[in-house]
């Protein structure tokens, strides 16, 4: 056995009964019962998945994979293929958006390069875990052999169950990776069955033509490659890049470690659907922080039986989603710690 | 002049070329043009209203007022009026959800008794500004005389000032008063001329028998007052709640000093909705926390052209979803001082 089936090994679904629990809790605290909506769900699913009616407040990550995509080469970007590259540097150096919102959720950042193109220069707030200098292009074979699927699964799992004996309690994934829209593209289409045209989105912002011209891309993709959707290391190794199949191996290590994973939007949305096809009882751990403007996230999220916390028009990536929406877990896990009891608080209890 | 005339004669629209500067600084931030949406469109909202493309992060306060209601004796609400006060008492002892959810997003909390119907023992932690104990029952004729509803007004305008005054520059309001959802469906119906059945929802909890009961209490009460609609204190007069009136005061008062106020839910709109329509300009100062389920809460919402931030499906009031947007508020902000602009981080900018 490896490390990737030991983990789908160690998974098992969440507990509803813990999650009935915690609403009992919710339901003696001074307000009307349900009144706070989905953020007492949100408590109730937290505590499904950590096993306890009213867990801690959250020790908070976000990990980011970055990796190049051989399929840039088809001109599917707006941007050139070298800005994956810079951006880690700019995540390094506390720059992008993603340092500023980590930072504000009081989350510690992880940036983990996977397989940029170029590799980087040694940083002691990268680490570099290359499973090669970016995917080859999907459009002329697979994007990587199985063997480095399982590698890239098999870092996310390691990078998670470090996180996790650390002490974090709440992960939060984003990627990097220019032209890694049309991949999520592709998987998507892949494993849910719709039609390419209704998952593929603009991504960083191409116009009507980019959008014809990723559309045929991917189009292309899927006939050459005839990835087997029944096979879910199959389908990433396709048409996956390096760090969505590395994010997804970060799910299943939450998954088997109890521990909720906060996506962000369509990439990682890609790697959870990854993720939940290797093992069923995955979407239990997941929690949605938005909806994305790409066409193909409302696809994955009503794939995972999702329902997304925010809906902020975001389309930026690198898990800033997933960052502003983490505030809503310490909101709703502070009501059940903090706030009074009808009892307590010699407020009249109406039962409504 | 009085205070509420010289407080409206200080208003002004907000500027919208300083909301320009500010998009022009995130253009050149490292990440896709407007692939933060609506936090985007957030910062250049609090840039305009501060006049400044770039302003500082915001000192927070949540101003909640509480009040009592002579319509509750018709039976509208699913909890007994007592319920007002024993609140009340639990925010001076930081037990309510406002008080948890305050605390996590840095705000100070402010409450306020403008008329809880028994008066409350001298507490540290509650301002008392009593306009009376509690309105008249307004099926019965005016729930307040106009110079109630204008002590109540010029109330909110002098603590919104104090606080601006003692460095805050962003305050949310939040509402108690058992029956108060009432005096928002009646106040709603009688500005907006929409019906009394699409502006009435089940408030705490009440059920079918129940909702149509409120429908017939609002309509008496609109039949018996006969407000008129282009005269703002005589319709917040007639239907209004002294919290209500105290918190469109609170509005006048934050846009008369260029600060921004968050908006909760279904009680805050109705009192935003009395002082826009005493001042068209505050409109532009109004931040939407959330969509509540209150079914009224939209139709305000559509008069003053404001579109939510959350829609968690809350329905508890106190400024329990302004507290919880605020966080957006500093993650704007945050965004617009501490990213990184493409020629530092020497990022290629495809200008997309």
């Amino acid at each position: 056995m490896s490390l990737l089936e030991d983990t789908c090994g160690a998974i098992a679904a969440v507990d509803r009964t813990v999650a009935i629990a915690a609403q009992r809790l919710l339901d003696n605290k001074t307000k009307p019962r349900g009144s706070l909506g989905r953020l007492e769900e949100l408590a109730c699913r937290v505590a499904a998945i950590r096993g306890t009616p009213a867990p801690a407040l959250p020790v908070k990550a976000i990990v980011v994979m970055g990796a190049d995509h051989g399929v840039a080469e088809e001109g599917v970007s707006a941007y050139p293929q070298e800005v994956t590259r810079q951006m880690l540097l700019n995540f390094a150096r506390g720059g992008a958006a993603i340092n500023v919102l980590a930072r504000q959720a009081g989350a510690r950042l992880t940036v983990v390069d996977v397989g940029v193109r170029e590799p980087l220069p040694p940083l002691p707030e990268i680490r570099t875990r290359r499973i090669g200098p970016g995917t080859r292009n999907f459009v002329l074979g697979p994007a990587m052999s199985r063997d480095q699927a399982r590698a890239a699964l098999e870092c996310g799992i390691e990078i998670a169950q470090e996180l996790i004996v650390e002490g974090l309690t709440l992960l939060g994934i984003g990627d990097m990776g220019i032209a890694n829209t049309t991949a999520a593209s592709a998987l998507t289409a892949a494993f849910t069955g719709a039609s390419v045209e209704a998952v593929t989105g603009r991504g960083t912002g191409i116009d009507d033509a980019g959008l014809q011209h990723k559309i045929d891309v991917i189009g292309r993709a899927l006939t050459i490659n005839r990835p087997d959707a029944g096979d879910a290391l199959d389908v990433v190794a396709k048409l996956g890049g390096f760090e969505i199949a590395g994010l997804a191996g970060v799910v299943l290590g939450c998954a088997a470690g109890r521990t909720p994973v906060m996506l962000d939007g369509f990439i990682t949305g890609a790697a959870a659907l990854v993720a939940a096809r290797l093992h069923p009882d995955v979407a239990g751990y997941l929690l949605a922080s938005h909806q994305s403007v790409e066409a193909g996230h409302g696809v994955i999220l009503r794939a995972l039986g999702q329902q997304p916390l925010l809906d902020l028009g975001l389309r930026l990536g690198e898990g800033t989603g997933a960052a502003l929406a983490m505030p809503l877990v310490d909101a709703a896990l502070h009501i059940l710690h903090d706030m009074a009891t009808f009892a307590a608080a010699g407020v009249s209890d109406s039962g409504a």
